[in-house]
């Protein structure tokens, strides 16, 4: 898919198709004489139509699902906004690559393969309190690098990050995106103090200040890092390609806001697969119309909230193509 | 095991061994050094620390986990309280045998033993509403078939059940154990409306003053089918095991309940596996402290909920067996 400028991007986000109205009815016609009472399965039902409406058939899957980690650095970190130091970022790919990671283990666990995209880690974004973190070349670099990372023949997608200080990134997105003060979005991060959180919250104020136009994907470049805008692309070509995406926390959701702002329809292949600790995290989903799958009290990234959640979709539609009809079972059905 | 009366299985309940302290110490300084932010893992963390305090082990795993169904068949369907004929109870068992059931699709994503327990279909228990549901022999009989079948080598158990109208002997055995009244507790089952409802607590008031005694075993043999006696009785032998269980629905909720009665501690090796969409479920939870891992608006029985929360439980054990130290792999630690 080509694209080279903002513009073009937003063209394509624009004009998405819909999802597969007949598959979807294909599906919802299986699911009602599956053999359990009508509704039974609750919200798995609603996410196996999901699926099954995305990749256009009424027997859906989710056995080669990706996961994909994108990992950038944010000259931001220069304001001290984050508990850890910079160099974790790099160490961390490292670790991901070694197979040390929660992110490596929940792969295994469900299946999934893992790629993970290191964006010029040696060469932070500038500060955004000073002025644009990118320049638009280096946004649409970013967002292609995301956009060519998805394999079109995954059954649904997860999309994580690793970046120092991109919690502040994702706050002030947020927070340009949907209005309000920096200190209603922004939250502890990796473990910060009330006074950490005031601090980041001022720095996120004065770059927004320094970054005045709230034009989504201006809003991207000016104040999002490479491993965010590569999550904007990597979403919008699950989007291209009809594939599920299952969205994890405050950072995944932060990239997926910069699509709701293009277009709310360009966020209709994507599920919310948890709600993150991030004290903001439930509000930017709300404000996507977004219901969360799980609600475990996680804040790592890493796409890891989405990754488990993996397992209830698996489950989803394990059952919709898997179970036996009250025909094929010879099981009578309720007058309920 | 041997117990040949209920209050020998009393006996044997009240003294339960409690969990391997040291394993959870060991696990729990294990958790601090992975590479993550402290509990950046949220529930998953607790969940994880569960498990290894019951496996006695600091990397616990859920690799053999056994769900077991039990079936049974109600003499107070005689009172018309389901939405569905007493038939359909043997219709789902040969459905389980044949492999098209949603339990069978949920065993099959998270390679879960699967084994079913028919108690005794041709003779279904006496209609409550009347006098007691079973003698002592047949609770007797029906907690050992539960006890015998748990298989010792698993490391993760799920207790589920098929019994038409067993959703009213669950109601009538929370109100009995908890106390309020019989509409407080019973719930649409299946499918019932409104009218339905009120006549399925109608039939449990007229049960409650058919069967007066209160004591947990004495409540179990007068208004428990033999599926939930077998449930109880397998929630045992696991615990008798050092076994984990992953608890299901409002049926199994009742089930547990009766351990939960004769001794509060009984049930410290079970995790809430989900809230179910049976009204009284959450109180029932409530009453005996358990937070439920997932909330999907399920209401199946068989397993089903809880099946699906192994996919979280396997997730918790992955990355805490799993994942590196921060020395292991050269990671740096916050100042958080």
């Amino acid at each position: 898919m080509a694209f080279d400028t903002l513009d073009a991007f937003a063209t394509l986000v624009a004009g998405f198709a819909p999802e597969d109205a007949q598959a979807r009815a294909a599906a919802t016609a299986r699911n009602k004489v599956l053999t359990k009472p009508p509704a039974a399965l609750g919200r798995l039902e609603e996410i196996a139509l999901h699926m099954a409406a995305w990749q256009k058939t009424d027997k859906p899957t989710c056995d080669v699902p990706q996961i994909l980690i994108f990992a950038g650095n944010h000259g931001v970190t220069a304001q001290g906004i984050s508990a850890f130091p910079a160099d974790v970022t790099v160490q961390m790919v490292a670790n991901f690559s070694a197979g040390g990671a929660a992110i490596n283990q929940l792969a295994k666990t469900f299946g999934a393969k893992l790629d993970v995209v290191a964006l010029d880690l040696d060469t932070p974004t500038q500060d955004f309190s000073q002025g644009p973190a990118m320049s638009e070349d280096e946004t649409v670099a970013a967002l292609k690098a995301g956009f060519e990372a998805v394999d079109p023949k995954a059954d649904a997608l997860v999309v994580g990050e690793m970046g120092i200080g991109n919690t502040t990134a994702a706050a002030a997105i947020a927070t340009a995106l949907f209005g309000g003060a920096a200190a209603d979005w922004a939250g502890r991060g990796t473990g910060l103090d009330d006074p950490g959180v005031a601090h980041k919250a001022a720095v996120i104020e004065t770059a927004l200040k320094a970054n005045p136009d709230r034009a989504p994907l201006a809003v991207l470049s000016a104040l999002g890092g490479r491993e965010i805008a590569a999550m904007v692309g990597a979403m919008a070509a699950a989007r291209h390609h009809s594939i599920p995406v299952i969205l994890d926390g405050f950072i995944a959701s932060a990239a997926a806001a910069v699509l709701y702002g293009i277009d709310a329809s360009a966020l209709d292949h994507v599920l919310a697969g948890h709600v993150s600790a991030e004290g903001a995290h439930p509000k930017l989903l709300a404000k996507m119309g977004k219901a969360p799958i799980l609600d475990l009290g996680m804040r790592l990234g890493e796409g890891s909230g989405a990754a488990v959640a993996l397992g209830v979709v698996k489950a989803a539609v394990a059952c919709q193509s898997g179970m036996a009809t009250f025909a094929e079972a010879g099981v009578s059905e309720g007058d309920g």
